[in-house]
């Protein structure tokens, strides 16, 4: 018998007589006459509906057990699908025990519940589409760099820079090591730690080449169990040289972003509007009528004259010169009418060493650019880098870190270029298209504090 | 003008009379009536010769600077190349300083002198190469999957699973954390460590998705400095569902390496050609001609008959129960005639927990399959997993393990089907494929013991 996967049983063109389709059951329905079963692979989220004469019933084919039905692919006679199968055998291929199973039949789990059973929550529906969803998102993603030119890199997971993220880093030993604590017992020789982002080493790439991006695992061991925070994320990195202004930056995200989108819609049509009906029912139009087709572009200075004209009461006063806070982002795309907003040129003292300085004042600023989206709040950040020498060493001696940096300058000193580039954080990009308020309920393993299982 | 990267400039169809072309210096020759360059942006190994008139030299128009070109482009007259750029204007817009770039006009240095320079390597020849055709390798992987009707898992980093590999793990700590060591102190409640393999992890999709794959970095804190090991690489991981038997799995491992070599064969021409000439001038042969036209499958009782009736003296004599040893799949490679060699069905107690039993006798194997190839030894690595809850049970309580994987039991206990997978190391891969000695050359930034640069 043809082995057939429930999608491909479901969109068949026409009856084929001998097929064999393996899966879990997700429902059964006992009638007299006719036994009912709902069979899904993961294929898709619909399941396919199996016809049964009542004597194929059995004590251990039940909710969540696995099988194999023999049968014919006929012409469903219901409206809501196309193919349904009259089976021939049914086999039992593993039982389920229904009653310590944590999910139960035709029930609607809150995420907060299958949350508890990360070995379980993949055969929950909701579970189900998201991972069918975000395998699409993952596998455009490297199809939108891949052709536009872009070199993939593997960048470093475990890295010997410190500077940046002080504090939030996660440190590595080997097992053995973690007793003693002297310099020499390092297992690389010098402390490593878990990247927090990809984006120096692909600087070191835009040296070579004009395009790169990356796409991996980052890290925060940030103290927080936020609906917003990962202790593992995925962050998705892109760097160009030979760039002109922030707007080559800024328009690789809104295509990056586009592009993406428009696959996992039009690709996982019923996993995203389960998403859509159930989970975030204001979200649909806000994708499909306001995403880019209308965005918001505003430097920071106007920024901080927006909330300072504000008709409400922040609690971190504005002031330019101080990080915009997450009341102040909301505010900001509520002021803008719910879109996008690309907030450039932000105070030189409160940025990083590596963005690029506008040499402007009396208020100093860099060439930087953080983009807000409704309900997530930032999704990407950006900045051209500094790439002239006497500009990047006066700074870099300013905070004491020119040994740690030597590599970094010596990339200024042999034909270095103008670029820049940002990262997007997957996870975010998800829980914004999708709706989903809580960052656990996006990714297959959330680690975060306190929290590791599996 | 148009601004065109090198790899459409020399593939352009027809003269273009204002073009703008931007890249490094690969070559600088000064005549007395016309001034020669080759500018290399990365996007092919193949650098665009421009023209120009002497006037248009300057002092830091040197090898290695960044410039931007702008002129006609013009059919070339040389049988080599296709169109080349006779320059207007020439704009350096970073200069190198020769004298302290470790990198020389037209020198072949050495892969071992490169690596010294991790920040700079990437604009020699053979490691641009090396980037694109590991990118290019990367993409075929994801299509290869995903055309396939597998869904892409992103399977954790940091995990709190720590039985496998016992003693060479990675454990995490925050950065504040190291100086105490009580329980309490852990970031995560737990200890937890860097993955060696997503496998298990896989393995609780399985229950939901009949397909599944996993493509990122795992870890190993071997204390070795081998040409084979590294402390961080890459792992393609493949989880199937409903499977029948090792057939299943090795017919996956062959169609992945079959597709994906194609593709880079095909896609990289020239970057491939470079290693096939330059660093393995025999490898060419190897991988168009007898790349599984020709593979050969032995159980691993044959390969202990086969090695105990070799005319060689081994080191570590070949006995049934013991582990092959590097020098052992080396005669096996070669008595099969140096083609690839499944070698299945390995003894009970020499696999891990997982594995499925074969419950035969009285030399009791595991359903496992590795995959050995000339130069590199093994390459994949799988087997069918234990699916039958009794026995897994059984094997986990000797081993005293029940407790840390009951939630891998759990799997066993609602609708556990027969499945299995394997693991194919990237850098291997890499490695193979293109003839290169030290696994250390086939990744952006290797990380080993005593060395983690950047």
């Amino acid at each position: 018998a043809l082995r057939l996967r429930v999608r491909e049983a479901l969109g068949a063109r026409k009856p084929a007589d001998a097929v064999r389709v393996q899966g879990w059951v997700r429902s059964v329905r006992s009638q007299k006459e006719v036994l009912f079963l709902h069979i899904n692979d993961g294929s898709s989220l619909e399941s396919l509906q199996v016809v049964a004469d009542p004597s194929l019933e059995k004590r251990d084919l039940t909710f969540g057990s696995a099988v194999e039905v023999q049968g014919k692919l006929v012409k469903s006679p219901h409206k809501m699908q196309n193919m349904e199968l009259q089976a021939e055998t049914i086999r039992v291929v593993g039982p389920c025990d229904i009653w310590s199973f944590p999910l139960k039949m035709k029930e609607r789990h809150p995420l907060e519940y299958v949350r508890q059973f990360p070995h379980l929550r993949c055969r929950n529906n909701t579970l189900g589409s998201l991972l069918r969803i975000r395998s699409e998102a993952t596998a455009s993603i490297h199809s939108f760099f891949q052709d536009n030119g872009y070199v993939h890199i593997h960048t470093p997971i475990i890295t010997s820079n410190d500077c940046e993220g002080a504090g939030e880093l996660f440190q590595i030993e080997t097992s053995s090591e973690g007793k003693e604590s002297a310099e020499n017992t390092h297992f690389f020789n010098v402390p490593a730690f878990l990247t927090v982002s990809g984006q120096l080493h692909l600087e070191v790439m835009t040296g070579a080449f004009t395009h790169v991006f990356t796409f991996g695992p980052t890290f925060r061991a940030e103290n927080s169990q936020s609906r917003r925070h990962l202790a593992e994320f995925y962050m998705v990195e892109a760097e160009l040289s030979f760039t002109e202004s922030l707007q080559d930056i800024i328009q690789v995200m809104e295509d990056l972003f586009k592009t993406v989108t428009s696959t996992v819609l039009s690709k996982c049509p019923r996993d995203v509007e389960l998403f859509h009906k159930y989970i975030a029912p204001a979200q649909k139009s806000d994708i499909t009528h306001k995403l880019f087709s209308s965005s918001c572009r505003i430097s920071y200075s106007e920024a901080v004259e927006i909330l300072k004209q504000a008709p409400q009461t922040f609690v971190f006063k504005p002031e330019w010169g101080c990080d915009l806070q997450t009341e102040h982002e909301k505010y900001l795309v509520k002021h803008c009418g719910e879109v996008p907003v690309f907030v450039i040129n932000y105070p030189y003292d409160l940025k990083p060493f590596y963005m690029r300085d506008n040499e402007d004042g009396p208020q100093h600023t860099v060439a930087a650019v953080d983009l807000l989206v409704p309900g997530v709040g930032e999704l990407c950040g950006g900045s051209l880098r500094e790439e002239r020498l006497p500009l990047l060493k006066s700074r870099l001696q300013r905070l004491g870190l020119t040994d740690a940096y030597q590599w970094y300058l010596d990339l200024r000193k042999f034909g270095s270029v103008p670029h820049g580039g940002f990262g997007m954080g997957f996870e975010r990009y998800l829980q914004y298209i999708l709706g989903v308020d809580n960052i656990k309920d996006v990714i297959p393993f959330p680690r975060f504090s306190h929290s590791c299982l599996l």
